[in-house]
């Protein structure tokens, strides 16, 4: 608490250190050619409006959620912390361009220096804040693998909230490390689906072995928040404003390229579950596109056991498996829809962002789906090569950006940009299956 | 090896980014204002020839262990490398100061950004580049925790060196993801003592069910390098040319202080095990009181588990348990002293830098010893300050800051700096008794 009334939500204070960390977020829905399908009301089916989500999210956030201008100010606050890792690094992979003997050339922006290990506080930050400023004392979230709630639960420290995250039950058994980092920040965690809220012990009658799913821990964390004065759901990927915290990448990224003396991003490769790394780092390379002609291409790289936008329908749906958030045009494979128990939990959700969704089907971008095994395959090449080892979710990206090199697709000269999500420090136990195909060689 | 032979040692690369990386490491050799006690050899106990350590170190490592001069150039390689995640952060921790309710200035410089989470790769990428530029096929180490086997292995694998690591047993025992991690750079890790070695046997006959020790560990790897004409051995600590690699860190952190606008810092905080991340921190910080009259404080923190300074002989001992280093001048437990199986492993060590011993002896730096539970409550209270939840390791210099702040010997306006040598994603099992305590509380 003292947090909060004496520092975080002072808008005052200077930067001990001169930053670069951008001022203002950007909104891609300023730029569409066409404007977004409105959410709708679950209920009634009729267009939602920003009264009917105060509920469940601060005012500001819903604001931004339902605004079209095209800059949103970034609080001093914000800022701040932003500053404590951002910019993150946009670095030259020099050495993997040796590697793979290309003339390309490759740029990764990595977000695994946030102190959480990726972008997600990019969002979370803002969420809390926003919310601090306006009384609410807890956060309810759902996570995957767990680095939108280790986020959430770091940025409710720093502004003096409670956080509750319920975490799909595959990651949260097979991932330990991410319950304890919630809880070094103070938050608490559960398996989801729990018995604790009505959405989950009806779930668990239906199928008590259920490994869960992001749908599920929605319909969890929604319920909680509902049922409570004090407390507020914050989600981490999907809606608009999420993206919009997002875009810090993508601003940065630019700004970078540029310092760098490139013209121009060429393909931007991004990993998409729900779609906020994706639309952060893509959205503001694609205002250039519209606004000032430039000609990057952005590529969003899916898993194959969950290609939403590759292979789902563009309809509406829901955000959760028990039909409690408002109905979103989006490309989904059916808000019932399990995915199989992937590595990259971060990537198990059935729907894809609104404005991802509708930047797809207005030609904007394109998406492609990776099996497992390249992915991780092409994690440890970079590793290897770069130092990074990246997350499972990011290794979507580099295997994206190492095919089309490696068939031949790509120009000599041309910019490719790696959009890095975080590391995959606590993510390590999903590469044992690669390195116990090469302890198997070695002997 | 294609890395190595097409673009790692070349020295003639532009960066892809402007970039604020030192351009020379600090020798505090230079201004010491009496010179240390020479290395001597083991059998004869004379003093030590360069040419003695060549069966084990390349020429360029072994020229700058007994190098006088201030300034050693760092290789354009070896920066380029660096730039990936150098200048490390340098952040004013200021809602830890608004939670301890204080008008210290309260600086962090922050080295987990590293691909590998530690400040180590700064000597491993120097140590990996130097031996594969004279043909070292392979380098053997030791490690405690992992982070220096992880970061060897990394810049190995950068350089297109294989790399075999010694891990302390207990450490290899409770950390798992840290043998995946040097194994996703592609090197090998066994726990040790281990029955591949003489040593190692030999140790196993006299205590079967010893947990290890970096003293043991050390002794496996010389073994194997010693026994090959391919390999090389390389040290995490110790050693005059660790601590001068790790100088990165103490000249951006001045650099960066000016540009907040801060003339000097009082006291600088660094945990203290081998003594390459104090070293590190604080030499630039010492060369500048010796040179140009500043007057920083310098605080090694060590484990009251292993306090070699604080507690131990100023006296030539051998660097590890079966007496193959060489024998250095230095504060020590005991060579066969074996540290109780703390969860800084990486402070585990029965000696101290010769050059940190040195400075210590002359008066030029403190030394205090920190308990065990004291650096977990100080790393939770950081990390929900400051969102970075700290290695066990820099625990103690956090520790060791706060109790100086809490107990009111800092004035007013005082510029206190925490050396933060890493973050603890890969040891958050070392806080869970800490977190236990918390979960029944909340019962």
């Amino acid at each position: 608490m003292k947090l909060v009334e004496k520092h975080a939500l002072t808008d005052a204070l200077e930067f001990a250190v001169p930053s670069k960390v951008p001022t203002h977020w950007y909104n891609l829905t300023a730029d569409f050619p066409e404007p977004m399908a409105p959410h709708l009301n679950p209920q009634t089916r009729e267009e939602l409006k920003p009264e009917e989500m105060h509920p469940l999210f601060s005012k500001a956030l819903v604001e931004q959620e339902f605004s079209t201008e095209r800059w949103i100010e970034i609080p001093q606050a914000v800022r701040e912390v932003y500053a404590s890792w951002r910019p993150s690094p946009l670095v030259r992979a020099r050495r993997l361009e040796q590697a793979l003997d290309t003339k390309v050339k490759i740029y990764y922006k990595y977000e695994g220096v946030s102190p959480a290990g990726s972008h997600k506080p990019n969002s979370a930050v803002a969420q809390a804040y926003f919310n601090a400023l306006e009384g609410t004392k807890k956060l309810t979230t759902e996570t995957g693998a767990g680095q939108w709630g280790a986020s959430l639960a770091m940025a409710c420290a720093m502004f003096g909230l409670e956080c509750e995250v319920f975490q799909v039950r595959s990651s949260f058994d097979a991932k330990p490390y991410r319950r304890m980092q919630m809880e070094a920040y103070g938050g608490t965690c559960h398996p989801s689906p729990s018995t604790l809220t009505e959405a989950g012990r009806k779930i668990l009658e239906q199928d008590p072995d259920t490994t869960g799913s992001l749908g599920m821990a929605i319909s969890e964390a929604v319920e909680v928040a509902l049922k409570s004065d004090r407390a507020h759901y914050a989600l981490g990927s999907a809606l608009n404003h999420v993206m919009l915290h997002q875009t810090v990448i993508g601003l940065e990224a630019i700004e970078q390229l540029r310092e760098a003396g490139e013209e121009q991003a060429d393909v931007v490769f991004g990993c998409a579950g729900g779609g906020s790394n994706l639309a952060g780092l893509s959205f503001p390379f694609l205002g250039e596109n519209l606004r000032d002609g430039k000609t990057t291409r952005v590529v969003a790289c899916e898993p194959q056991a969950c290609p939403s936008m590759t292979q789902g329908e563009f309809r509406y749906d829901f955000g959760d498996v028990a039909g409690m958030t408002p109905l979103m045009k989006m490309y989904t494979l059916g808000h019932d829809f399990v995915p199989p128990s992937i590595h990259a939990g971060g990537l198990r959700y059935h729907g894809m962002s609104p404005m991802v969704s509708h930047a797809k089907a207005l030609g904007l971008l394109d998406s492609i789906a990776v099996g497992e095994h390249e992915t991780f395959a092409a994690g440890l090449e970079f590793a290897r090569a770069e130092g990074i080892i990246p997350a499972p979710e990011s290794t979507h990206a580099v295997a994206g950006a190492l095919n089309y090199i490696k068939s031949g697709q790509a120009r000599d000269g041309e910019v490719v940009v790696i959009g890095l999500s975080g590391n995959g420090l606590l993510d390590l136990p999903a590469y044992e299956n690669e390195l116990e195909k090469e302890r198997q060689l070695k002997k």
